[in-house]
């Protein structure tokens, strides 16, 4: 039959041939279509066929007709009924069945299939091709009236329901009614009898509903069934979904008829789920599930317990043999975990489909890696497989598997990761907790958007009440806090501050440990391990390294973070922050002593003796680092954040008032709050810090380069190879930099004179602030890299502080969908996204040899990485423990640029 | 003579014409040519020549033959030398005087001039062909001996100096230790025989020191002379500066020779100099001074009182009335205000130089508007010539003329401006005063970079030391603050905190008043006067609104703001801020309640009762500017502003404690400490502010959007015409408009509702943030208008806080020239303005409908403003005290683009 089409769907190969174009194509015919043609379901069915595998035969009305469909005004286009009436006729050799026909009926069932997975788009209906007159047929022939009126009043459901949108629970309150009627609860319960009733009534029903009988010629069914799998392209639902994700409205759905088969024919009949390798595991085995005498709903519905497939190789091992020659047939063709649905018709296997097996995140590398090794993939491929997030999943804190542990309950595992902390009722008082060092549990019946301070300041949040998709639960994802949700066990006591649970009473201040991998809930400490990086990991990110042009370092401020970073592969150190060196009861000291100085020669004293110190620290750090680059990070906070606060000094000097507490000492307080006074600011983020404290006090960055200088050279004299890099934080004007290179290059010759040799070093700084990127042309004339700091970049270029922001209005900004995502976890593209282009393109301009990276913590987030990438830097910085997720995903964006390349090419 | 040249300098009529090219050129024959080939001195002669004035005659070496001078290693190119005997021949038979000859010697000035004038250049040598018989023959002729010797030994001092480098202090020397001997002061009063010493020493010292003797030779000294003046081209600090000023260093310099005239050759010759019109108030009258028998360095000298024309007008009108028609002639030909300087020898008026006239800014705007009106110059030229800066000079407040003052003291006066206020001596003490709402007057003895937060907050400033360039004196220009410094009659005491001056004692806490423009300390508070705007600057703002396109429009927060908006032409309120209108002390009982409320009900019952006290705001402001647009922007501030201070809580608290006070006001205080913290920010200018504030808590825009609805809707009824524009602050992203337009759309339907008309308004945003800036496409679509809030993009682009960065770093960073202005006063164009770029170009793109303004402190800044206008804004909105200067400026933006699109077009 010759069609005058253009649809868009038509694959070139069939235009190109010229010949007449079919609308309706066999599964066997279908060998070579396209995906956009023929839809998921159908290239499924037909690749299935095309294989050899036994598919209940069928076929395939195309995805075009579809739009033909449309176009003709919701009419069927001419001819198409009469090659489907052909393909049915041909449907009816294949199966030696008749459609209509009582002696040997042919049912079938009929399914809408788009190119694309949608919601909202038409279900299945089964057992179409019933009638009265089939139904006795059937009855003859199966002697099973249960079976096949059980089958009928399905028919008519699903028909009322899915073609013909009637409410499905008036004809689901008949079936109710007839189970009531003979009190019965399981539906195998009910007799023939009832479920003939049933069929009768429910036809009454839709007579009265629809104005019509329930159409007895199955003809009729089929058509009326392949306007309703058309008509579903079009509902509210699934435009929406459509135009969210993207998908073109001119792709259509396609509509598969296949010959119903069904595994409740008896005790050689069955249905059942298998899954070509452990979905949980990775293990290579066969894994699934089978139900004798069932229909696959009935395996879903649980009412019978079905054999495992590792029990069917012992009692059926033809069977199972038979299993795993699909199986390993499916896998190799698609090359990847199949998800399978058979079913066993009185001895025969039919595979009904198979798609690619959703996996946990173990399973998923195990799996990638394995078939690499058994030769099913390429290396890169393996790479692809493993998504990040996943990959996030196998590197969270857990419970140590080993410990003894009490587990007071289970609640549901909202956001992944164990955490351990005292139990606090009032969130306020988890941020007062926090601030005084406490690590803290915060425990609410469920939280609202008042409560994120607490949520931020806790270790991990324990709620009685809500879901999954619960306030706490979101934003417990969204800060990456882990959380045990809805553990409706706890009786908790709001005024008391105390939960009961079984027969525990848990007080305020209790320590208690969580798991949100397992939701459950732990007394007291539990040990917890560091997630380690081993076996089939390190395989696959040895192979994402040999792809990854962008390369992967660490943010790592002491000698425990740099050795960690090396051993989860980092390249070199983008972020070593200084000021933590300044932290600790006897460097504070030192610190507040120069902070208190009032000339520079004073502060220069304080800072002689911390020098020592810093130095040792840098040691450490390039010594872990040994060869590679470390950049380290001149002093970046305000002066003001190492001395106490105002209002605790005001509290310190009343109390001591009230105690006629030592004049001297209360003369010192007084003299400190002074100094705080002067010193505080308004707005200590955007106040007198990074390289403006330099700038003012350029004795502290000399010191600081002195310790560097030093430790590198006292390296070097112990054989060693240290890279260290100068990295001023937050310039807003290439200025700063010029200002304050003679004081790092005086420090380094100092130095060099002491030690009787230089030290090699790079010279750079952090882009910070939206100025610095704009004027990036600048700046890069004056260094030899840049870094930047996408927090700061953030806070500034959304004018959002992060610490105000992530308290109050930044929740709801997200539940509103104001903001799509946190910016401060994955980079805002739009806005600081364009700083970073800009940046990029007039920094390169301007110096071609600067080096670029990112040091803030969207190094190490997947979305992120992917913007980085394609804006040219040359690494990111991340977190040591996020190491693993940066390779991976930094290999994937090449890979998949790479294969877009490559089919755009084709 | 003919010359090869391909110097860029020369006109391109001489290159064209073919003709030989000369070096050389008599004033005469320089008619025609550029400035850039002659000099600016250079061009001034022949252009005073050409027009028939009698300038003594001269030539001028052109400046390309500098630059031929700089090519040939540093020697006079060929044929130079011989075209410069060339011309002193032609200058000797002008003159009938010649060069080296006793008997009648011509002597000449030789003199650098480059086509701009720059520092660093070389300075006159005068009395050129000077030597032992030259100065015998002249000692003849004029029978003075002690002018010759005189006249010999400043022409040893000279070349000495300028053109062989040496120290002029040693030669200065020499004539002091002659006065010394014969016990002189003065100079007129040394011997003939101690000036024939004073020459035969110097020329012992020049021979000790070159080694070779003072050139006997004439022409020897001009050759030095010329030499030196192309050298001087070529110091540091030249090319220091025109590196900084952006002047090519091909453009070399022009030589000019010229006769020497002398106005002490008697009481028929003098020295003098004069204006066309009256430099101070612009009147028009001859304006100057003669002093008879004396050189032009005498009248500077200020041993005798020369004669002011005014009084020569009487005494010697024949002579008054030469010089007026000198005057006349050349500003007629300059057509602008003249500063000459003359010489009369012997009965003979020479001009020997004119320039632009120096003027007050009230002189400056005098002159321009009496000229267009004298058909002298076009009115756009009058826009032209009065500088924005000027005109900002006459629009401080001062002393009330009237008022009766007691002067205590008059220092200098640094910063323009009067201000009156209580006498504080310690910096921190004037924040503390300003918090508490006085006035002070900072008064130390000098200031150093720790007092910039008291100069911040103080109305005023007074030091007893340094002068117009000390840090106290630019600081208060900087942050534009009056000042009077260096006011030495002040004796400080720091530690009584006072100070004496005459027989006044004055403590801490007394008032005094300052007048920055007059340097006067005064006694007490006198009244002062509102800058006025009348007389001629109206006039010239009028023809300035005859040309420029960009708007001016006014930010103003109550009636009496917007009713000097309208008397100063502002088209327009461009930012009402609303915030005011939630303080005084009714109000903010208010505002508190309604912070303390915990439900949005609470919240909204609180807002209701603000509602009228608002509306009664909008009214006043919307009536003062009738018929034309008022742009109210929407609540901005965080919450938190509203409340008490943390620590000013817990001092209360620990003082009623100690008092033992009332348990529930105590309590009420408690609850008020532990809201405060709760909503106390980290960095409350990025915090939860701005829109943050409406989309958490809408029913505060709601009521605001209700009252401004009101205000217009009553004042319809009373005949009005409102123009609301309701604004939107500190917006992120384009979904915080879309999100909130529905609740305006909502208060304007519902006002509707109750007053059966309804209003029509516009809905806009501030642009503030840099992500803003960037997504401009995005909000433009949801908006009406932007309006920058420049100060705000400047603390968010640079991340510098305004309040942090002024009282610490910045001034520093101004005095290193980390920053070469002020970002918070002038825009950051490169940084800052590229955002605004983006904004405008992708904001017009997306909606080209959008208007655009800018409503930061920028926009009374003349520099800002020529930004604004070229990217493309429509317009400004500033004090209403800057109208005036906006509006000039804008118009300044347009006429010089026109000349410059004129130019281009010739």
């Amino acid at each position: 039959m010759k069609v005058n089409l253009s649809g868009s769907n038509i694959p070139e190969n069939l235009l190109k041939a010229g010949q007449s174009l079919k609308r309706v194509y066999d599964f066997e015919e279908a060998k070579g279509l396209t995906r956009e043609f023929l839809g998921g379901k159908g290239i499924g069915l037909a690749e299935m066929t095309a294989i050899g595998l036994n598919v209940p035969p069928g076929f395939i009305i195309t995805t075009s007709t579809c739009i033909e469909f449309f176009k003709a005004g919701g009419s069927f286009p001419k001819g198409l009924w009469e090659e489907v009436i052909e393909h049915i006729r041909r449907l009816e050799k294949k199966t030696c069945k008749q459609f209509g026909y009582p002696e040997n009926p042919l049912l079938v069932s009929v399914r809408s299939g788009a190119p694309v997975s949608m919601p909202g788009m038409m279900d299945t209906i089964l057992n179409l091709g019933m009638n009265d007159n089939v139904a006795e047929g059937m009855v003859k022939l199966t002697q099973n009236p249960r079976f096949v009126y059980d089958a009928y009043r399905r028919l008519i459901t699903m028909f009322a329901d899915v073609v013909m949108g009637l409410d499905r629970r008036k004809f689901d309150a008949i079936y109710d009614e007839a189970k009531e009627k003979e009190s019965v609860k399981a539906d195998t319960e009910l007799s023939e009898k009832a479920l003939r009733w049933v069929v009768e009534e429910q036809k009454k029903l839709y007579l009265k509903e629809i104005g019509k009988a329930f159409p007895v010629d199955p003809f009729e069914q089929l058509r009326l069934a392949i306007i309703a799998v058309f008509n579903s392209w079009n509902t509210p639902r699934a435009k929406t979904y459509r135009s969210i994700e993207n998908i073109p409205e001119e792709m259509g759905t396609a509509c598969n008829v296949q010959m119903m088969v069904f595994g409740n024919m008896g005790w050689d009949s069955g249905s059942g789920v298998m899954f070509t390798r452990n979905p949980s595991t990775g293990e290579k085995a066969l894994y699934g599930e089978l139900l004798f005498n069932a229909q696959g709903e009935d395996v879903v519905a649980g009412l019978r317990t079905p054999i495992s497939l590792e029990d069917l190789k012992k009692e059926n091992p033809r069977l199972h043999q038979e299993l795993s020659d699909v199986a390993n047939k499916l896998e190799k063709y698609y090359r990847d975990l199949q998800d399978i649905e058979f079913t066993i018709e009185r001895g025969t296997l039919y595979v009904l489909q198979t798609r690619s097996g959703k996996r946990t995140a173990k399973a998923s590398v195990k799996i990638a890696v394995d078939m690499v090794k058994e030769g099913l993939i390429e290396d890169w491929e393996a790479v692809l497989r493993v998504d990040p997030k996943q990959l996030e999943l196998l590197l969270h804190k857990t419970v140590d598997p080993e410990a003894e542990k009490k587990v007071l309950a289970v609640g549901l595992p909202a956001s992944p990761g164990a955490a351990i902390g005292r139990v606090v009722f009032v969130p306020k008082e988890a941020e007062e907790w926090k601030r005084k060092g406490e690590k803290v549990i915060l425990v609410r019946p469920e939280t609202t958007p008042e409560d994120i301070g607490g949520m931020v300041a806790a270790e991990g949040v324990l709620t009685s009440r809500g879901g999954m998709t619960s306030h706490a639960a979101i934003v417990a994802r969204g800060i990456g806090k882990p959380a045990v949700v809805g553990c409706e066990a706890l009786k908790i006591d709001l005024d008391a501050e105390e939960f009961q649970v079984g027969g525990n009473l848990i007080r305020k201040g209790d320590l208690i440990t969580i798991d949100g991998l397992t939701g459950e809930v732990i007394l007291g400490e539990v040990p917890l391990v560091e997630p380690k990086i081993g076996g089939e990991v390190t395989e696959l990110l040895e192979w994402a390294d040999r792809y990854r042009r962008l390369g992967v370092w660490a943010n790592a401020n002491d000698e425990n973070d740099a050795l960690k970073a090396w051993e989860n592969g980092a390249e070199g150190i983008g972020l070593a922050r200084t000021e933590r060196m300044f932290l600790g009861v006897e460097r504070v000291a030192l610190v507040r002593e120069m902070i208190m100085a009032e000339t520079a020669e004073q502060r220069r004293a304080s800072l002689e003796k911390l020098l020592p110190m810093q130095k040792e620290d840098f040691k450490k750090i390039l010594k872990a680092m040994n060869g590679k680059p470390v950049q380290i990070r001149l002093l970046d906070p305000p002066l003001h954040e190492f001395m106490p606060k105002e209002s605790e000094i005001l509290t310190r000097i009343y109390e001591m008032e009230k105690a006629n507490a030592d004049k001297g000492e209360l003369e010192e307080l007084q003299r400190i709050l002074v100094k705080v006074r002067r010193i505080q600011e308004a707005n200590p983020m955007i106040g007198l810090r990074a390289c403006r404290v330099g700038i003012l006090y350029p004795e502290i960055y000399e010191t600081q380069a002195k310790a560097i200088f030093e430790a590198a050279s006292e390296l070097k004299n112990e054989g060693f190879d240290p890279k260290p890099e100068i990295m001023v934080p937050g310039s807003i004007t290439h200025k700063e930099l010029s200002y304050l290179k003679p004081i790092i290059v005086k420090a380094c010759e100092e130095v060099a004179k002491k030690y009787g040799f230089s030290v090699n070093y790079r010279y750079g700084t952090m882009i910070e602030m939206p100025r610095a990127a704009l004027t990036a042309d600048e700046i890069a004339r004056e260094v030899d890299f840049f870094s930047f700091g996408t927090n700061d970049l953030t806070q500034t270029g959304l004018g959002l502080s992060r610490d105000d922001a992530q308290g109050t209005f930044l929740p709801i900004y997200l539940d509103k969908k104001i903001l799509d995502e946190d910016p401060f976890q994955t980079l805002d593209l739009k806005g600081v996204g364009q700083l970073v282009e800009i940046c990029v393109r007039e920094g390169r301009k301007a110096n071609p040899n600067l080096k670029i990276g990112i040091c803030g913590e969207h190094g190490g987030d997947p979305k992120s990485i992917y913007f980085f990438h394609r804006a040219g830097l040359d690494y990111v910085s991340c977190s040591p423990y996020r190491i693993p997720i940066a390779r991976l995903a930094a290999a994937r964006i090449e890979l998949e640029e790479a294969k877009h390349g490559s089919r755009s090419n084709a």
